[in-house]
């Protein structure tokens, strides 16, 4: 419902917000290319950008030569170095973090492989607290940080950032997304996000995804998750939950033994242990392990072969079912799931052309993650920046006051 | 992106399609009640009450006494009389048509019960295009026709209304929407959708599912379809052709055939001809027959008892694989889809109990359509009604000036 109110200050900070997000996500654009995209005039474009260059933004710039007679339109830039948010990515097997700059440039970043079993959050929110602490002092003076964004492998409640499960990590009800952001300690809260959510967001918006309004991004880790963008938006549902495409089943009769309790699902048949235990390669684990498999295929391994071959069926069901669902533009296969589609894309294109309507799959096409083993990482960057690119002057303002003098006012306003 | 432009112009169409849309969805409010709800000022209210009284879109009256003292605030009602769609519903055994007035009130209504085979694009328009300039023709002087409307039980192209797949009567891209625009002669396009999909919006505006953002209707005539809404709107995907429910593959091993050529769909599995296969009933058909089984199953029929215990298991694991998808807070049984859930709520619930993720399912609801058979119908009239509600004045301007005139002046305007 639109109010009465004052409409001119809401499509202020509207365009402000809509320009900054094409320079973070388009890159080094020109004015008069920000005018034609944006549908507005140059005189408007060129105020919205005096106002973010004044605010640290953004900075504008004579292109590079090109040879073109008459003067060039100025190229405006984000300032990455100046402004960035901190990124992490709980995975099963790993914890990355991330220094990342407006415009989606990686300035700095950790890794700490480690044991899948027996992570406790005091572990977990440990290690990452550290790294971010450290990559937050290594920034160059009077940049500023304007947000923290985290991927954790499982359900996630969006309030507050509590893991509500993480089968694989075996968390139930953890205050994920509080902890880290005390442990932080920089004043800011931290915005936690399914895995695969961010995953399928990043890729719709920096990957092979992009002009896509509808997408379907399935993701392998140890399990198979999902995110699905529908007109534009990810899909959450009531509470948040929504896109749990693991744990459609797929094999109602003799179905694998799910870590969700039940049998059959996708995640049981198509996860890295269905096709361990189908190559009968006990030993191997993670993606690397599946690597060794679809090499082994490759090189002529009739056991590996077979092994993809049937997790390929399975999986192309599931495709299947889900083009049949969405009508989307694109599916794309994430994380460990883009070796499984190098070893078994046949399959998955053959179950597609058995089992999806002729008019469902005329204009669908089935690609592999274009940002890679990062898509989760990066969709974490992009949850962090959300706020900014909402309302990029206030938030900037708030990100650059005098964090305890901020709090101490918070406070009064709270007991007033 | 919003322009600069008008934005006054464009804030009081919004807020007369709102005032209008609460008036036809809600029924009878008062101004004060609108104000309420539509976050608006009393003196706003009055101004765009009256703006859509002199174009005889609403009238205001006084309450009927309540014995409060004071005066009482003025009731907005819609001229269901005056202003009216024409709304058709295409089944597979029945052609459905209906006057139905701005409110959602069925004025008048027509409906041929007609044999399952054979019935090509020609004959349905006849008989649906005959229906319609009778109800027209009946309408009362001085009342305007707003709108047509029309759902179909197949794949249907959104801009123009052609039908792309309708396999239960054998049609491919017949030119249904066009044609019947024709026959009716009434100078108004016609608005055609997926009988599933106008179903959900119905129910979803009219039904069991006013209020829920997130929903799951499942539409049994002969075959099985869907309407998904996610974040409030209809899942339409890249071409309009989502939610296929039906053709989600729920039994790979022995499914049985399916009329899109493949094999195990939940359609193949629940439809209603699986349910006489079943229950041994060979000479069964429709909706009547699907009664007829329930029936005999509540009477102590062990045969028809188990019939429905199986079809209630696969519509389960149907329906768990949506609720995983869509973390929807209602899943809704519509068409004879209400009778298989009578027959089977049980196995269902069962089902979900089962395969869902524990926190997907912490506040789902299994409901039967609340609008019964109308609920498709229904449907198609809320289509034909969205552009006056899009746009109040201007819609009812065009829909009351002489036709012929109207047309002349759209030639001059093509061919100036």
């Amino acid at each position: 419902m639109l109010k009465a109110g004052r409409p001119q200050e809401e499509m202020r900070r509207h365009n402000l917000g809509a320009l900054l997000r094409q320079v973070h996500l388009g890159g080094p654009i020109s004015r008069a290319e920000l005018a034609e995209r944006m549908g507005l005039n140059r005189s408007t474009i060129m105020a919205l950008t005096a106002e973010l260059t004044s605010a640290g933004l953004v900075r504008e710039e004579l292109p590079k030569e090109n040879g073109k007679a008459g003067r060039p339109s100025l190229v405006v830039r984000p300032e990455s170095e100046r402004v960035y948010v901190l990124a992490f990515d709980v995975r099963v097997d790993r914890l990355v973090a991330a220094r990342v700059g407006l415009g989606g440039t990686i300035l700095d970043r950790r890794e700490a492989v480690r044991a899948r079993a027996g992570a406790d959050l005091d572990d977990v929110v440990g290690v990452l607290a550290e790294f971010g602490r450290q990559m937050d002092g290594g920034a160059s003076p009077g940049s500023v940080c304007v947000g923290v964004g985290a991927a954790y492998c499982g359900m996630i409640r969006p309030g507050d950032g509590t893991v509500r499960f993480g089968p694989n990590m075996g968390w139930v009800d953890q205050a994920f997304g509080a902890e880290l952001g005390v442990r932080l300690g920089l004043g800011l809260p931290v915005s936690v996000g399914n895995e695969a959510h961010l995953g399928a967001l990043a890729e719709h918006e920096r990957g092979v995804g992009i002009g896509h309004r509808n997408l379907v991004y399935l993701h392998g880790d140890v399990g198979v998750g999902g995110g699905i963008i529908v007109g534009g938006k990810l899909l959450d549902g009531d509470g948040g939950y929504g896109c749990e495409l693991g744990h459609m089943i797929v094999n109602p009769y003799d179905g694998r033994p799910c870590g969700c309790g039940s049998r059959g699902c996708l995640e049981a048949e198509v996860g890295e242990q269905a096709l361990f235990d189908a190559a009968g390669r006990s030993g191997l684990m993670g993606r690397e392990g599946v690597r060794a498999v679809v090499d082994a295929a490759e090189g002529g391994d009739v056991v590996a072969r077979e092994a993809l071959h049937r997790i390929g069926d399975w999986l192309g069901i599931g495709v299947a079912n889900l083009i049949n669902l969405f009508n989307p533009g694109l599916v794309i296969f994430g994380g460990m799931l883009r070796e499984i589609y190098r070893g078994s894309a046949a399959q998955i294109h053959d179950r597609v052309a058995a089992n999806v309507l002729v008019i469902s799959r005329e204009r669908v096409r089935l690609r592999t993650a274009a940002l890679g083993d990062d898509a989760t990482l990066v969709g974490g960057a992009e949850l962090a920046f959300s706020k900014v690119l909402a309302n990029p002057l206030e938030v900037l303002a708030e990100a650059t006051a005098d964090p305890v003098a901020g709090e101490r006012e918070a406070l009064t306003r709270t007991t007033s």
